[in-house]
């Protein structure tokens, strides 16, 4: 089918490789040229105009948006919706928060556009595996472009969760999981280091717990790959950025009033991993010295320690 | 090679099994004469006497002890001891506590026992697919139940973590790691359950994570398959065990100040699962009625509900 994708970042451009790959007819927009005319190079038909892409496209059209979520997304949507026709179907795929994706609809809908959400996960390893991809909207539209999610997916890898929104809450949830299995690795491989063994062979381990263990999985494989380039991790600083979906996860928890301490506690220790010196604290420091008189180091004290 | 398994539990039975179809000469031992008679009918050479087993293997001996970790253990270990000669060795596969480890090897080493500690996983897959092995002691007694670990394990499922000890602890670790996975996937699926959408197919969405998103695990293989029986489980009670390993996880990571709020979060939520009513809880209500005259429900008031 002729699709176009919306934004040659990391995802995009190898998701339209992928679907250039499967043979579809792949028109692809991004700001910056020289993206487009790699795309181009590779079979693609590209543009840096977003007029000119519509006026290319037959209708109706289907415009696969890859752009980062809010504003970016939102102003491209208003650049393009001038030159679009009824009946064109827009499916924005950023990780955007699904609360945006009801009224987007509504107005996309007022111009006769349908529009659909898609959480799509896979990563940097989506170009050979496949993109793992949640989809919410109508029944016609996800029909419309399920030859281009077919390309996109590994062999069932898709799957169209409900209404509008849906995609995109399902991949949210998806990401909170995330952040809470990644932080449990984390955690255990903490205490592996820096407990009362020394010189474990972190690596070792993890990669045989992929080797039958109840807690293999694709994150501990790429734990083990991560090990066996840097046995310690002394390369790194452990900053860990955080890309919204973790966040909409604990608001979501509490509009519902669903416990997730451990979805929340993943998210709360991406913040602290950020600071130098929490403001926290530093209030527990001070009390300590106001009611029992104990010690307390100078801000820029660099010393530290575990015991 | 000659082995011994002790203990002919869920686990025990499963790997004698394992030890016989790789061609191994296994003997058994369990309390009750029905197991014994049911592993003799496979090919084991079955006692439910411990002098017995002693008696009938060569030197020098292996006995592998699967049965539950503390008393049990210990006082099998005791009544085998008087049998054993210098030389044999004892290999502790239960799920034990680390620490008690090295007293266990400092006490058979006084008799010239030798003694390793296995922390096995694998659960009731194991007979198909392989026990993943942590192993912990002398590489000269690794080496010399290589032969067996080699059968029990998927290929390079074992690993000799490092001295008596590391075996059961590395497992405890993988156990603690596996109960904050376990909260992860019970959290994000209770907010698709609960959250905005109604209707979300659960079972749909654990099979489609599995096919190349970033949480795919064998957790979320065995999560399918619970849905696929049961989409709503709603023929079971959230009531949740531990079997130990979290708690050791947790008193540890205290011992070494290594913080593991998530991996003692999903602890705790065990033990909260496992009450109807949280006196802390009631302490929170009596508090609200004393400050604020907030409403109260009585003991024994059964409705709930989530707003």
């Amino acid at each position: 089918m002729q699709i176009a994708i919306i934004g040659l970042g990391r995802m995009g451009m190898n998701m339209a490789r992928r679907l250039l790959n499967g043979g579809h007819d792949v028109v692809v927009w991004n700001r910056s040229k020289d993206k487009v005319e790699q795309m181009q190079a590779e079979g693609a038909t590209g543009f840096t105009d977003l007029a000119d892409l519509a006026t290319h496209m037959s209708t109706p059209r289907a415009l696969w948006f890859m752009l980062p979520a809010g504003d970016a997304t939102t102003e491209r949507i208003a650049e393009v919706l001038p030159h679009l026709d009824r009946g064109d179907l827009i499916i924005d795929g950023a990780n955007a928060y699904w609360r945006d994706d009801a009224p987007k609809a509504e107005m996309l809908a007022q111009h006769g556009i349908h529009y659909m959400d898609a959480g799509v996960s896979g990563g940097i390893w989506g170009l050979e595996k496949g993109y793992c991809t949640m989809v919410g909207g109508n029944a016609e539209d996800v029909a419309r472009v399920a030859p281009a999610l077919d390309t996109l997916a590994p062999p069932d890898g898709w799957l169209h969760c409900g209404p509008v929104g849906t995609g995109h809450f399902v991949k949210m949830v998806h990401n909170g999981i995330e952040y809470a299995m990644m932080e449990a690795y984390g955690e255990g491989f903490d205490l592996m280091r820096n407990g009362p063994f020394e010189n474990l062979d972190l690596q070792a381990i993890a990669a045989l717990w992929n080797r039958g263990s109840v807690v293999r999985s694709w994150l501990l494989e790429l734990l083990d790959s991560a090990l066996q380039k840097d046995a310690d991790l002394s390369s790194l600083k452990g900053y860990v950025e955080d890309s919204g979906e973790g966040r909409w996860t604990v608001l979501d928890s509490v509009h519902h009033a669903v416990p997730v301490p451990v979805l929340a506690q993943a998210l709360f220790r991406r913040f602290e991993s950020r600071q130098d010196d929490l403001f926290s604290n530093k209030v527990l420091a001070a009390l300590r010295n106001e009611f029992g008189g104990h010690a307390i180091k100078a801000a820029g004290d660099g010393s530290e320690g575990r015991k």
